[in-house]
């Protein structure tokens, strides 16, 4: 599948029919922007998946519930930052709802056709007011000019805004998709809160829209998440209005505009991991050689989370004994006699590391020039089957244990 | 069951007819201890625990090999430190035999009577010319009074050695056990070598020893791991010589003496803890109201394992959102509006910070100042049944990142 141009300045109004607003309502300190409403000027079809989290904020029970009873009507989604509405209770659904009833009324739609997301600090009430006032204030302002906005004011952590679109052409006419994302605290959802929202003018039906989000989240947000493994607050939402009047239902089409969202998806994906707190190195980890993908991405995974292994890259050590050891410990039995190593910057098959367990010839100077780069590859194959997975990681640095010391101060 | 008092100088030779030496053989750099030889004057039974990890080192298989034709007859140990003898190939095993030979000919043994342990970098060969010439120059200064040397011969970047023994009295007469342990890179055998050689001059038969081993590590050592995630050399010996000529045979010596061999145990791996890389805060979590004890661990050990609340740790914040979002993501299934959380300085119960999945009634300088100290305890309680686990961890500090960004160089 060839790759799809770009749009590095699109964003979730970029699809026909979507309009945005971003407001500073309060919630943040010193006017910044911290509330954003995504609408669609005609009902949606949505797809969605959520933590796996136990503990699950506020906003996902609500969300949860207002699918169940309408997935194909959707209008508008509202997205706060600085306050994860989590660990609440009841005033905290009370406020998710009271949040979906502010904003119908503003919009002149239901309470049921709009989505409510939320991120930041856990255990803290909603300032209702303030988000009152704000939903009001920024129901006047929405415009196709604003997605940048919006994509600014569901940021926590992140140093920059992550959005972009592609437009795909389908044999019927051209579709676009848009996106906007939240990076997680570390570059793991199952550390702090990841948010996505996409948006498409394609017209899907709601089954095939679930299936191909499912693909492409797995292949992409799940690609740096540990499976199963998310925040209380993750979420990923996928709106389509239908306002190009293209439909996504043959084969052919299905196929083509999958591609672009798992395109759209992983761009995003990997924008998160780059903006990881105090990542100084991109890595990807590729595991081949596995009998099945499951194995090859638990143990891509394990080596991904490793802090011995994320140290060593903030160091630029090519010490190549911790990725072995962690690959060990991922639960996954193979033969360790049969492992090869390799890494490289611009295919991952420059430098071999490791031949069948053992050390192979190499200039440590060579491999410590690859992991000093600020991106570079490294694969794993374990000789046993042909299976592959990739996960994309960063470092752990000083700066990450600064971040987070200091999180709430 | 009441505590036996520790004897804190106590070491691997306090059990009678247990002597021990330490060498500088050149592995490590600057006439640094590294080769530690401890050695029984009779036989010895054995019960051992090993790495699960996927990858194992030499010794590690060596060990096995030997223990599965030899489990009654064991002589002596012998531990290196700075080379973990791992991901070395078939060089790797015939060194790891030849070290037993070695051993066995300073020793006036059978090399199937020699254990070996090692401790270090990964992939590199083992020096045997250095430590054959260690191995027989330390055969010559065997003493009752060098068990602390040796506990200081097997350290990497522990900050101190690590040694212990408590003396019990038997009905039948007293028994000692003595321990030595090295620290794990950061405080999970997952992340870094554990190894602990323990001793005992009681006479024990096998498949007691073995029982009674198990049970020990399990809340001691495992209480500072993941289950089934060690490292590539993580091992636990423990030789009995039964030079006390006191049987452990009957239920109540059975029970006394494994009592002792718990506290022993648990006292070397709290040691670890506190010596863990760039450790500031030691921190006891305790999870109570589980429906079965693996429950418990395995949500104390994702809480013990998170990097947000370890950080949440190093800073002193009592950002409890981290601990409740840890305790979601651990796979076990629990109601989140049943779940309570306290922490406490002397006791785990001081101060409730949540009641039923909600913010409780506090002062957050109160929270602050008991993450502010160096020792506290976190209580999380799941309200779902009656059983409890407890996991003893510190945090993640900047000294953390330092040390291991910069381990090899």
């Amino acid at each position: 599948m060839d790759q799809i141009p770009t749009i590095l300045d699109g964003t979730v109004t970029s699809p026909a029919g979507f309009t945005a607003v971003a407001v500073a309502a309060g919630i943040k300190k010193e006017n910044q922007l911290d509330v954003a409403l995504v609408v669609s000027e005609n009902d949606c079809i949505c797809a969605a998946m959520f933590t796996k989290n136990q503990v699950v904020a506020a906003p996902v029970i609500v969300d949860r519930e207002t699918l169940a009873v309408n997935n194909s009507r959707l209008r508008a989604v509202v997205i706060n930052s600085k306050n994860a509405n989590a660990c609440t209770g009841e005033p905290g659904l009370a406020n998710a709802r009271t949040t979906q009833q502010i904003a119908a009324q503003a919009l002149g739609c239901e309470a049921s056709q709009i989505l409510v997301l939320s991120t930041g600090v856990i255990g803290v009430q909603l300032p209702m007011t303030k988000l009152e006032a704000g939903i009001a204030a920024g129901a006047k302002g929405l415009s196709r000019e604003n997605g940048r906005l919006a994509a600014e004011a569901i940021m926590t952590t992140d140093t920059h805004p992550k959005h972009l679109a592609v437009t795909v052409n389908l044999s019927d006419g051209p579709v676009t998709i848009g996106g906007m994302a939240k990076g997680a605290g570390m570059i793991h959802p199952n550390m702090a809160t990841m948010l996505a929202l996409l948006t498409t003018d394609a017209a899907v039906a709601p089954d095939v829209l679930h299936k191909l989000l499912q693909t492409a989240v797995n292949r992409s947000f799940n690609r740096i998440s540990i499976d199963g493994d998310t925040s209380t607050n993750d979420t990923v939402l996928l709106l389509a209005n239908g306002a190009s009047r293209t439909a996504v239902s043959d084969p052919g089409s299905i196929t083509q505009f999958g591609a672009a969202l798992n395109q759209l998806c992983t761009a995003l994906a990997q924008m998160i991991v780059r903006d990881g707190e105090g990542a100084t190195k991109f890595v990807e980890i590729q595991v081949t050689g596995a009998n099945n993908e499951a194995d090859a991405h638990q143990i891509a995974n394990t080596i991904a989370t490793s802090p011995l292994v994320k140290t060593a890259f903030a160091g630029s050590d090519a010490n190549w004994g911790r990725l072995l050891m962690a690959a060990g410990r991922a639960g996954v039995p193979f033969n360790q006699t049969k492992i090869n190593l390799w890494i490289g910057v611009h295919q991952p098959d420059d430098l071999q590391l490791v031949a069948n367990g053992t050390p192979a010839q190499y200039q440590e100077a060579e491999a410590a020039a690859v992991f000093a780069q600020p991106e570079f590859m490294v694969r794993l194959d374990l000789g046993e089957g042909e299976e592959t997975a990739v996960v994309w990681t960063t470092d752990l640095s000083h700066e990450y244990v600064s971040i987070n010391a200091d999180y709430r101060t």
